[in-house]
């Protein structure tokens, strides 16, 4: 297994994986590198040389056994780990993707959530308590959460990013727009940036004719 | 101007927007090449080379004025346009994107919402209709929306997604695991893949020592 694993090759395994679970429902029992690399939009050398990344997941020229390759992904994703999580900021978004993470997320366990509006302390979300921010880092040092979910509004996230790169945290998920590698690059950030999401969206709708 | 613009400098361009939103904001008037590249974690040529796309937006040697490059990037992106909207699936997802769209999101308007529950039929979300999906074509044919923001569960955006590319939409916005390009490989698809996102944060945080 070589030693690093880029981003790109990174982003493409949970499509693997998502796409090898679906063939798996419909009763596919294997499938060719050239068949992941129509799905993918990439070549089968593309799909070889990412499997390769982590040892290779069959033989060359029978394909792969897609039960095998799905359970190889599976655990290479999740490491048979629940990870703790807190949710800081529990508006709308928040409770969206607190019941999102508790129904569709495999590997993932929201353990408490944080807010300023004292209305809802006490108060839970996906079963969880909500706390007053003042608790949250007397709450990472007892408890150490290894993610934390930002669901904050933007100007908040500016201001916290100080204070949440401070929490020894593993990794973050963020929706807001702060750009926490700012603060402190070696952090794990997986950005969530809807509105550029929706303006690439409009961009292409816009400039139909420039479009790729 | 050249005649494409690829995917990866379309998707820079809501970033070199919000950066110099936020400069104007702090009262920076103007801002090289190499300032916004450290900023986007590219090169200053990288950068020249984006804005070349459209033009080039200064002058060289002198950097760029702030208020002109926010106001070309807006051009470009939002062309003056606001781009009707339907929202399908109005779950706990559907109902926090469509508030997100109607407090965040410049140059484009909900105008109705569809659902299969009966019991939200003539119900409103952020002050717009919500309809039965039995309306979804005739309401298209007439009132000729751009945009279907997609908030169903995956197995219904499954049995959808040859629907949904019929009704002559300028593009999507996608929050289910759907890969509506299977179907349409010519439509406009922004998709934001939640899950993929938290498997992607997971897989970094488990295999630390592979990491980027």
């Amino acid at each position: 297994m070589q030693n690093k694993v880029s981003l790109p090759v990174i982003r493409r395994l949970p499509r693997y994986y998502r796409y090898v679970e679906e063939m798996i429902a419909r009763g596919i029992e294997r499938v060719s590198s050239s068949e992941l690399a129509d799905l993918m939009g990439s070549t089968a050398s593309q799909v070889r040389q990412d499997f390769n990344c982590f040892g290779g997941f069959g033989q060359q020229g029978v394909g792969y056994n897609t039960s095998v390759l799905y359970e190889k992904l599976k655990e290479l994703i999740f490491q048979d780990a629940t990870l703790p999580a807190i949710l800081i900021g529990v508006g709308s978004l928040g409770h969206t993707i607190a019941r999102y993470i508790s129904q569709e997320c495999f590997g993932v366990s929201l353990v408490a959530a944080f807010d300023i509006q004292e209305d809802l302390f006490g108060e839970k979300v996906e079963n969880v308590d909500i706390y007053s921010m003042d608790f949250l880092e007397s709450f990472c040092r007892e408890y150490n959460p290894q993610i934390a979910v930002i669901c904050v509004p933007k100007e908040a996230a500016q201001q916290m990013a100080e204070r949440i790169i401070k929490l020894n945290l593993n990794g973050i998920w963020n929706f807001t727009h702060c750009d926490f590698s700012l603060y402190d690059d070696n952090l794990i950030v997986e950005n969530v940036y809807l509105q550029d999401s929706m303006m690439s969206l409009q961009f292409r709708i816009n400039n139909i004719d420039l479009g790729e």
